[in-house]
């Protein structure tokens, strides 16, 4: 499911607004940065997700200097999610009996101003997923990653009845979704596609790094919400620009794979070790980062 | 427990029967022919699956152009099987509470003419595992692939009712088992071994493509239940067909994957990479079905 | 949370013991004849263990020759762990619906005298699941293996109440708390480390092979407990040397994949390429076990 491209929405969002780039070498310095202090930290990032990504989103955070704990029991929340320094909840393989554990979670982190991820898999796929995700969003996340049809899945769900029964607008174009979002939940918003965008409601932001491939492996969109959950976990008041930075070093760790990959599957495995090895020059010389206008 | 060998019954049946060569070029070119109508038309796989092969079956199904979708929640049903072009139902980690929305999807399959595959693994390993792929038969599956124990184990039970009390046949012989639980369950039946067989219960075809080795890496026979479901998805009509072309297909990434391989986790990888960059010229190649005559 | 380092804890404690070296080729012969007689017997081991690990895990059991059974369900427990030679509990993704599952088969085993290993991961995350791994120390496990922290936190929580309420000692270092675990359950407890320890309360052995990114792979300290299962499957009478004997073949496997890796993901993959194709003569001049005195 998280394979999907969304490169289409994202395309056309790109192709209205006006690239103003900011020097590419300040985010490539801020991107160091925080890769350097999410080494040195190691933060502990609990992870409530689908059965598919577990083994990839762990061995990702793992492989970024982080220390993954995919712990989803209700019973251990209050023992646990207090030690944690960020949460990514994940609503892929959602069932019904793991949706308490997910809220109960999400619950403390917002009231003890823990920052935690939502990554709406298919949100749109049934009105049970899409109940659960809007109940999550009551929860106030500090991030919402998905696809342009789950942002606007969401986006629409979301926000219409605040406009009333009469209205006959549809968000139709990832950006705007993205946006309102954004505003109607106070969260930052990212949309992954050819570029991934990243918006808190009013700047708007690209991560321009990545490869085509990724999106036949499985997992990888998951893997990547639970390494913003890590950069924004040591970061936690400036989580727009630690989303794009996660972003972006994921996808410079999929370009470097891919210098070497012949196929998705040896892609996954270099990924993974391109960002344990990543290094500042590496790094440095591929981030791209830019500031959209609206 | 997908790894198990299974090569004793099936070379056994094999030695029974006379080759009766079909042109091989001829089911090459369909193969070609199948794989490029998946990579076109990216069915859309719903797989309720066990939790070891999540992840490999949606990489396999990634490779081979066609879109997963790991979701198995009963109250997303109504909502999502609709959606799907097949189904695939493996009862590898089956729980009580995972039964019920196999039975639901595969009922609406059913009723919707939709295809689906179940994969009975290790159906012999208990009552509680035993009933539930007898409750599953009932709901007419397209194909059913296992290897032999697990069809020898199906069609004891499925059968010998039918016959009463009085019987004391029991089929000891895989492709006698695989075509008698065709017969009875309408179902075209696959068991996997060194050579892999097929049969609607008369016609019985042999795909001879594969590697040893491929059974040292656990869930690659899930993963090619998954993938026999993507050429039902695109040529339900011609189950018995798509079916063969499909582990046909898998064996040759195996078998393309072993030349690189030092061992089954380096197989792993390059049997996906292989699988998705398959070309006509290689796979035309190797593609080898055979049609045996009873 | 496999990947935790206890490497301080072992340190100090091995600072602390005389190195009393056994002919190191005595034991390397023994850790060729285990392994040869894991490849010829297969033993069947049946895991109840965490989503993370599953996949590793069954491909670890395989690469060693074992045959996994990853099976978990409560009403299957009586017709099929009657059928395998050991039995490895998990308890890293614990809920409450599975633990009657793992009691089940812990209890099962423990009245035929079957061998079984608990894997107490994050023994100390909560209230819940320290008692869980109370709970099923009474079910006599075989062997017990976790990192420093858990050994610790369980030695801690079980020993302690038979001290009394006046009792104000805390074990702080990881082999007097192994030894204490071992002596008050009856278990032999390995602490994985920098140094692997072993002990039944008296003897203690250390296991030197390994490389310190194994830590950065989730799900190693899983896997090597599931390799555990197998090889005390084939020499119950001697649970010892059969865990430092699992102990050190996977880190010589570790090593050997080092040599090829270029980061964590190539080194699993190399890893487990390493574990199946290990040869006599390798395994003999890489084996390092020793002998503690205490």
């Amino acid at each position: 499911m998280e394979a999907e491209s969304k490169a289409e929405a994202i395309a056309e969002a790109e192709s209205k607004a006006d690239d103003q780039v900011e020097p590419s070498d300040q985010w490539a310095h801020k991107a160091w940065t925080m890769l350097t202090t999410v080494r040195r930290q190691s933060p502990l990032i609990q992870c409530i997700t689908n059965f598919v990504s577990m083994d990839l989103m762990a061995n990702t955070l793992l492989s970024a200097g982080a220390s993954p704990a995919m712990l989803h029991t209700l019973e251990e929340i209050p023992d646990f999610t207090p030690q944690v320094h960020a949460l990514c909840l994940n609503v892929g393989t959602l069932s019904a009996d793991w949706l308490p554990a997910m809220k109960a979670a999400a619950d403390f982190a917002s009231k003890s101003a823990k920052p935690w991820v939502l990554d709406p898999v298919a949100a749109g796929a049934s009105g049970f997923r899409l109940n659960a995700c809007l109940d999550l969003l009551q929860l106030k996340p500090t991030v919402i990653r998905g696809n342009g049809s789950e942002i606007m899945a969401l986006s629409k769900a979301s926000v219409q009845p605040t406009k009333g029964v009469d209205s006959s607008h549809e968000s139709t174009d990832a950006m705007e979704a993205a946006k309102s979002l954004a505003r109607s939940t106070g969260a930052v918003v990212a949309v992954s596609g050819a570029v991934d965008i990243v918006t808190d409601g009013e700047r708007v932001v690209g991560a321009h790094n990545g490869v085509a491939m990724m999106q036949k492996i499985t997992a990888t969109g998951c893997s990547v919400t639970a390494l913003i959950a890590a950069f924004v976990a040591v970061d936690p008041t400036n989580a727009l620009e630690a989303t794009a930075l996660a972003l972006s070093i994921f996808g410079v760790a999929g370009e470097m794979g891919m210098s070497l990959a012949k196929g998705p599957a040896s892609l996954r495995m270099h990924l993974i070790d391109s960002l344990y090895g990543l290094d500042e020059a590496t790094l440095i010389s591929r981030v791209k980062i830019t500031n959209f206008c609206d």
